[in-house]
């Protein structure tokens, strides 16, 4: 199993706020759009994020409670290249429809982040980090910094 | 809020079990480990996987429970270029510490495509699907098939 992950899918109970959260609130063009099933949206070089109705995903899934301890949590970041660039993009988010959950701060790792969660409660963490940059190439550098 | 995923991140209960999983069952590299916090792989251009310990990354959260209604399941998926080749990553996944929760067969979508659990239960799809390709520059084509 090479280290690549493709896709990344979010089962929600409501893909209507979904929609109009990612497409119609921040602007996102949606790659695939599947009536009463899923949207799938490009965020990255090869990279979609896919939000799927629940009953749908679960069905693809098939019957069966996950297997394993369940997760701890998931969050998705989006890295923005100014400090000042956190908040300015948690209100964006806010404006769109999504919650804050933890506003524009100094974080463990030395640099700035907040978190917003999405109409089905998904968090999105807006980060400045120093420490992190992507090469023309897609090889990522991340160091620990402070 | 610009249409990019740069991490996505899972929290974990046992960081040391998804070590032996990513890195040592399935062989990966990663790109900053810090001992008793959190591991990073490199998972394509300009994208990064994180396992962070459960605790730690809901102290970097914050407390209180996420905004809105719990979602509804995440999914990772990993594309491969061949049908049989699902089974085969299938297997390799399991024999690396995975749990298989739904072996390769026709997927809605048209292809094949089948299910691995990690030690703390977070999904991996597995999946071979003729409508989905990425060019040179990142560009993800997918098309419904079949």
């Amino acid at each position: 199993m090479q280290q690549r992950l493709d896709f990344i899918t979010l089962g929600v109970a409501d893909l209507d706020a979904a929609r109009r959260f990612y497409r119609d609130g921040l602007g996102w063009t949606p790659l695939l759009d599947v009536a009463e099933e899923v949207v799938f949206f490009q965020v990255g070089h090869g990279v979609v994020l896919g939000l799927f109705r629940a009953d749908k995903m679960a069905a693809d899934v098939g019957a069966g409670p996950p297997a394993g301890p369940v997760g701890a949590g998931v969050t998705l970041s989006h890295n923005v290249d100014r400090a000042e660039a956190v908040a300015e993009v948690l209100a964006a988010a806010e404006a769109a429809g999504g919650t804050v959950v933890k506003p524009a701060q100094r974080a463990d790792f030395g640099g700035v982040n907040g978190h917003v969660a999405d109409p089905a409660g998904y968090l999105w963490e807006i980060a400045h980090n120093p420490g992190w940059s992507v090469a023309p190439d897609g090889t990522v550098r991340l160091e620990p910094i402070g």
